[in-house]
């Protein structure tokens, strides 16, 4: 691994018998990946796939290069969402050039280490074999990223039953947008990757070829596991919507039971309060006037509110049917 | 069947001319695993295949083997829930290894149980046919499990209906979350088993790809169920909706009866309340001192209550239109 | 048509010139199908599909004999609601045998009955043309079904804007689990006699074919209906929840208006009905004096719930904006 | 044109070097029917499709002759809902036979003048020329019903956001029903043209494919059309939906503001007018006899309900936030 | 760049060697589109799918022609919004007729810039490069359109979670047709491009169908993006519902707390304005002739508001829960 400042310093490398591997980090000038794009003797198209971020994961092939444009996405410090850039491979038949987006972060990590340390065979095998190696830790990111999603949404299947909460349709409606994102990212990596393993059958072995069907497997994998999740997501979206009503419910029923009971216990309390004058004739308000009025009185209100206790207790009003927890 | 402990004793049995078959419990060290990759040739991929779970079920030919990745589901002791593991098939001219990643329990009962009896054909038949067995029992797994869901959804469908509850939801939304798991395990299992018919003509006789087009009815059979059970859970997301909202109704109705019906007599009662001073003017409150004034009052109370009760059961309020039992 | 009762008397007519048609009217006992497999020479996987019911239908070969698995529904005696069975036919060069899983009830009478008569050409004609005629008239058995959900989703459609009620949620519901029962039928059942049509060269005339290709396009159309009419069943949930909604304004607005005018009132009733000593100051109450206290106090009342009335008769609240029809 | 009442008369035109077009006007006896079939030696199964309506449109051969099945909607005169009918193309090598199911009204007015005036090339060209131009007039006729519910959607849209009132609900089910009737016609009018133009190559001369090409992108557009509006269908009964919930809030909030500034005043209101000896006590409700007792209390009750008016236009009860129009 | 008013201009220039590209501004008269048919040598199909716009963008050869009808995009002026016009592309050996639908504004003004200035490989090529160049700046004029959708559903799920407006709700609903309008633009566009690549071999160099690959990478890129956004859209509208759902229960909250504090404090001071004759008997409300009766009264009801303030405390009615903020 030598760090090389100027395009032109890797020339020595490209005629080597040796594979090279040139890694750009950042798109930097226009001017430096034009001279790249005239040491690898690049398609103008190439170039501006190349520059022009984002661009659709793909695989192309022109004349004996071929280009293969990837998103690859790396999980945030703080574990909560991820970032995503291009990486642009172009493989020769004895180099690799790869173009990242963003110099700061990749997932490359292990496989340089593995070049390093000359563990495995990857010293000993050609490019094509390189670049499956590249590819297949892109495609591997994408699971530590996917599973900080799966354990988010498990929290919120528990804030959603038990105590939905603002934050807790944001979460949901983040999440969904974000998979959609993840969605759009490895779709069509897995075709690029499938179109690779039909087509690329000048630049790469037999062998390269079986290590991409592997590949293959984890972006369906990674894209099964997008689409599960859209749908608990979606599933979960619905559950809220439901649980706000079962609240809304709660409340109604705590209204309703406090208006039921003390609505008919006013108009009473009010009927006893009329100035209707006793004096004027027998009919007027006598019960004012017996020596059991007013215990009577409280009698016929208190019978009220256990009859009506008693009527919605039968209905079952008293349990908390509409599973909210309120602690 | 002869249990074995070290993986060199395989040894012997693989050239010999009967067929046999290993089954390995357990993902064990990966010591053991990497000697029975030595002893059975395999390809690092394939290793890697095992090893790494859960893999994307699929069929991958290497050379003179065919690797075969299902899921198996095995239905939990107390009926609810279903445990998955994977199962790895390497599958020889002569020889079967199978990989389990649990130890514990598997569906091949009956499978070894035909072996050791001599039942049927399958003591007679290549590795292949032993293949398509343990396969089909595999599949075949999938619909005790599926039944359980089956049978709850039924009384879910009871349940949210008559009386939902705040579980109903909690219920719908997991069966709908575990049938998402089950289809992302059936569905790339069918895609194998129709891959493994299409493409492995070398490995396969032509009576075992009948019988795995067999098998492969089985395991679009069980897709077919797993859709239709998803479409009507969602379903029932729906009325559990409905019947919140019916439920709502319901409360809503009481709370605008007694209020429709009390609040105007309150206010009656308040008038009567008043303490205008009848001795200040004929027009303040002679009803006071009416000799009929209060029987009057009472008169106009009770008219106005009687008034309001009818107008609703005109508008059949009192019929409970909204479906929710309160028993 | 001669009825038997054991098996082996079907031998000799196998062997005859003639197209002999065997019809085993429910699956009877594992022996007697085992003898029939043995006289037909039918293989152990055709057995095990005619008798483990439900099997998904399909069509398969087994040298020369055609296994075609179908679904047959028939309308159940109540017009609400179906029956569903396996019906599964062998078709030899010269007979044709089908397996029917209930012996009740079919939907061959007018077959056998154009038999008898010898109407039209199908007594002369082969077995492949009498397997199209049984498999024609258990396609055209959809059709009636179908009927009755259109039927009852058009008097649901009436129902769910009018006059919402509690049996309509679980009526919709139930519609939308039987048709997709009735998909999970016909669906297969298509791409059955579609696969019958492409492959089956050896044992169909061309002239068979020619007819299949007609009872494919019915199958297609009962397709088309199903779907047609879950949408529609899925829209009218929609449909229930606003009128539920709706319904719930209603309420609403009721409550809403008799709270809004009587409120207010109460309050005024109150205010007079407080005891401030008009003796102790020329400022407390002095309305209760007034010449015209009271008529005043009424005319105040009176013009505050005109003023309200007129506001919410502005506002549009009399119209019956909501949709529900309340008679 | 020559109008003709028997079958019969048609014999002589068709052995004729010219082009022959026969349209059957409605579907008339059965024995009708079956004369003609004998002159045009139709096949049965042609027969029973023209006969049994509705059916599938479709495309298949019957030897030398074409059958063609299609569906044509003709805009009702009220320009609401249209009419449907099957009309079946067959075509010959020199004549087009065409029967419609209702003779009140076709699409085919303009071909019909075309071929009168002799104008453009429709005189000097085969049978296939002409069914192209009338299934160009059918496809054609789609557009005219399908913008009678483009502006329906756009009234719509107005009124669910503005006004939402019961027929609202009503209207958009019934387009969407309608839309999913027009699909069933169009979907597989789409397949058939597009069979005709892949398989019928000894019927139809490659000018004719050509034209047909044209009329298949007619029959996709609508399609797009049906899909489009389709979708904004369910999107507007979603809004729907909002709009009822939006409504609602504004009547709670109605309820909300009445209530919470009402009930505290009629409690103070309410506590002026216990009886409270206060001769029994100085503490006894001292303020009935305080000299600015009453305007004290009237401040008190004016303040409180100022303060809550106040907390309610801060938290911005008083825009009408919830988007219902109350003109 | 020369200006000609008349068609017959053009005709010295088709047979010149160079490249000539024609841009017909506006559909003009019916007669000039005549006169260009006749000089173009154009068939009569495309004359008339030029013409009737709006067609469904397409491509079609024509003998040595190909057809390509597109649909261009424009965003308005004022940043929301956009026009939409058709296209027409023929395509001959020397020359590219171009035929807008408005005159007034096109997105290809880049292009006659590098024409102009003779920039890049544009004025050395053929046909087919300009007609690319025409079709990948139609392609990409749908990015900056797509783009202000992107914005302003980031503002929308803003606005709908923290205050969901009248508004907001059209503007949802709105975005969805749009982005309806603009998938049913682009669909056919990605479908003709790839059908451009795949059948133009006679007319297209080898050069120029790996341009409109990239052209079509990027056509799939809008749709994707499309999809993307009226999935977030659909999205959006859920939110919407609930953030109605949680004010709604805010609401209900406000009421029941003001209800459930004030209804019973109301009941209290009612039954103390009862007016029970103390003197008739001992029994009759001594508790107004208490010493302490009235603090009494007082201090049950002020320990009766403090209790349930408190209960509804302890439930968390205190925390502003639903997510609405209230600035």
């Amino acid at each position: 691994r030598i760090p090389i400042n100027e395009p032109e310093e890797a020339i020595p490398y490209l005629d080597a018998e040796s594979v090279s591997w040139v890694d750009v980090k950042g798109l930097g000038s226009e001017d430096v990946l034009k001279r790249l794009g005239n040491i690898f003797n690049l398609h103008p198209l190439v170039l501006e796939d190349i520059v022009n971020v984002p661009q659709r994961p793909k695989v192309e092939e022109y004349g004996d290069q071929l280009l293969l444009i990837t998103r690859m996405v790396t999980l945030k410090d703080s574990g909560r969402g991820f970032f995503t850039e291009q990486v642009s491979f172009i493989l020769g038949k004895n180099y690799l050039l790869t173009v990242q987006e963003e110099p700061e972060y990749d997932s490359f990590g292990p496989v340089r280490e593995r070049i390093r340390l000359g563990k495995g065979t990857i010293r000993s095998r050609g490019a094509d074999y390189l670049a499956y190696c590249l590819l297949d830790s892109i495609v591997d990111g994408f699971f530590p990223v996917l599973e900080t999603y799966g354990e988010e949404l498990e929290e919120l299947e528990d804030e959603v039953v038990a105590k939905p909460v603002r934050t807790t349709l944001e979460k949901i409606h983040t999440i969904k947008r974000e998979l959609l994102n993840l969605r759009r990212s490895i779709w069509p990596m897995r075709d690029a990757i499938s179109a690779l393993i039909r087509d690329g059958e000048d630049l790469l072995q037999d062998e390269a070829r079986m290590y991409l069907r592997d590949c293959y497997d984890h972006a369906v994998q990674v894209l099964d596991m997008v689409e599960t999740y859209r749908e608990v997501a979606s599933s979960l979206m619905d559950v809220y919507v439901s649980s706000v009503g079962n609240r809304m419910n709660e409340l109604m029923k705590q209204l309703t039971l406090i208006s039921s009971i003390f609505i008919p216990l006013t108009f009473i309390a009010g009927v006893y309060g009329m100035n209707f004058n006793p004096d004027a004739s027998p009919w007027n308000m006598p019960e004012l006037n017996w020596y059991w009025g007013y215990p009577l009185c409280w009698a016929v209100m208190l019978l009220t509110s256990a009859g009506l206790l008693f009527y919605f207790w039968k209905r079952g009003w008293f349990e908390n049917y509409s599973g909210i927890r309120e602690d």
